[in-house]
């Protein structure tokens, strides 16, 4: 009988299919990517062409070159200019499309990839996204920034060169409202901090964990809403990546870089998404929000059954495809 | 500058990329869809290959034969048999995957579709909805009915031949959970129902209408989260779908055929998922939720911006692509 699951963290009930399950290996990349050149003309973010991009934000310098560039986004979502005005009328609200759209150009090189990065250069993005997170905040209009990565197409993405974007909104989105309701909620009803004690529950069980270090655990939870569904937390309380420390950002890339290396061997190199999930940094002293990375990869064998019902059915087990991403080795 | 605007039944904020937008014919299907036979052999739900499905729970006769069709799914999300139970553990909550999940075959035709079939099929059809939705609602395990529509494959649908899924969990899905809080919050606040008012607001204004007719009012919100995201609305205030009558039954299958032939038209036959938002039989007495239903069309142009962001960016302009559809005509 398939089990349902409830999702503390974002309330959603997901069907794990537990008679129906695909076994790990079944949800590999169907086709082989493509060779990728290591620079490509026509592409903006690669050394050579920076006078393609639009205005620089900020660049990690390298002997006569550099590691990690920050610009803006050419085509923002957001527009960077302008005030930020509300306007309620009835039953419509509007608030003025102002804010942040950065890209963060995650190596010179077109054809890197995160999983086969040098570790060093993993760490060098981290700590970026770090100073872009303070910088965005810095911005009055900003009420809420998200770093996410779009990782291949079926991801999202259009341009293929190893990027992150940040997007910094002049509004707090519902559905982080709603976590941060949610843990507090959990607080109130038993004194700790939900992700404190998942991470006690998950290394106590053991079964869902895919990688742990000092400073993190990454493990498929366990009303994981899609299959290989990953999350990536710091193991102290800790409410705002703003807050994460030069020891902490080392070890959060090897752990990121050995997460991602597992997709690569043992899901064949799938597109995904990350995003970190963190609350600003004024909040740094909440006691029941804890930030968290989460990878989610797009796996073409899913189905679009959520697509038309609006109810999550995940065709894998965590407790399998975790032990299957566990054991692989880069 | 773009807009962000609040969709207020979801508490969503979308950007409505109005600098970048795209004319909403660029929005039109990219290829073809093939050719389509009225009768498969393979298929199990055309007329003659009745065998091949499993349990049928309903069906509208005809003279020899029958009209709609009504089976159980031979893999069900949710397991047909068994008991309700539920575990707390920790931070783990689990319910027993069981409950209902029904297909409803639309026609005995492998090739029809509701947009070109005839008026007297897609009655029966919404008559056959309601049947099954309180038949559902009688199942003493079931706590929540979705009827929902994939119709082609990047909405998610693996079978070509015309049908409908209904599936009747054990619990609450968060969502609708949270919808029916921003109502009631809106009631509180205004002394009225949110989609009474919204109704009165798109008459109003009428930019955004697509078909009216004596009993429902179909037009793109406002605060559309994609593009050509349509809303059918009872324009009487009705918390539930079980208590649509006969009058209007047949007055809903007109506008839902003539809604989806604009589609069919303007946008040359797009993949679309549908699903009927509503409250349970028991809630009739509901003063302020509305039922509804939602058309989202999967347009392959549309980006996977909010894929990575979890940002909804709506690249065209609610104002712009309904009188667009609006003007087509069958």
């Amino acid at each position: 009988m398939p089990e349902m699951r409830l999702n503390l963290v974002t309330r959603d009930w997901v069907i794990i299919a537990t008679e129906r399950a695909k076994k790990p290996e079944d949800f590999k990349r169907a086709e082989a990517r493509p060779f990728i050149e290591p620079y490509v003309e026509a592409c903006p973010f690669c050394a050579g062409n920076e006078a393609k991009t639009a205005a620089e934000k900020s660049r990690l310098r390298d002997d006569g070159g550099w590691r990690v560039r920050v610009v803006a986004n050419k085509y923002p979502a957001v527009a960077a200019e302008g005030e930020k005005k509300r306007v309620t009328d009835g039953v419509k609200r509007m608030v003025s499309g102002v804010g942040l759209h950065e890209i963060i150009i995650e190596s010179p090189l077109h054809n890197s990839s995160p999983a086969l990065m040098e570790l060093r250069c993993i760490e060098d993005v981290v700590r970026v996204y770090k100073e872009r997170f303070l910088a965005a905040y810095a911005d009055a209009r900003v009420e809420h920034v998200i770093i996410f990565k779009n990782y291949g197409a079926s991801a999202g993405t259009s341009l293929e060169h190893p990027h992150t974007q940040l997007i910094g909104i002049p509004v707090v989105p519902v559905k982080f409202r709603d976590r941060v309701q949610a843990a507090m909620h959990y607080f109130d009803d038993t004194g700790s901090c939900m992700m404190c004690d998942m991470i006690k529950m998950e290394l106590k069980d053991g079964r869902r964990v895919v990688v742990e270090s000092d400073y993190f655990l990454s493990f498929i939870p366990y009303a994981s809403l899609s299959p290989f569904h990953i999350w990536i937390l710091p193991k102290r309380h800790s409410a705002t990546f703003a807050d994460i420390t030069e020891a902490e950002i080392q070890d959060f890339a090897r752990q990121l870089k050995e997460t991602l290396l597992k997709f690569y061997i043992g899901l064949d190199d799938p597109d995904y998404n990350y995003v970190i999930r963190s609350s600003r940094p004024a909040d740094a002293g909440n006691v029941y929000s804890h930030w968290y990375l989460s990878i989610i990869p797009r796996l073409s064998s899913v189905a679009g059954f959520e697509l038309g019902s609006g109810i999550y059915l995940n065709a894998s087990v965590p407790e399998e495809t975790a032990p299957y991403l566990k054991g692989m080795r880069g």
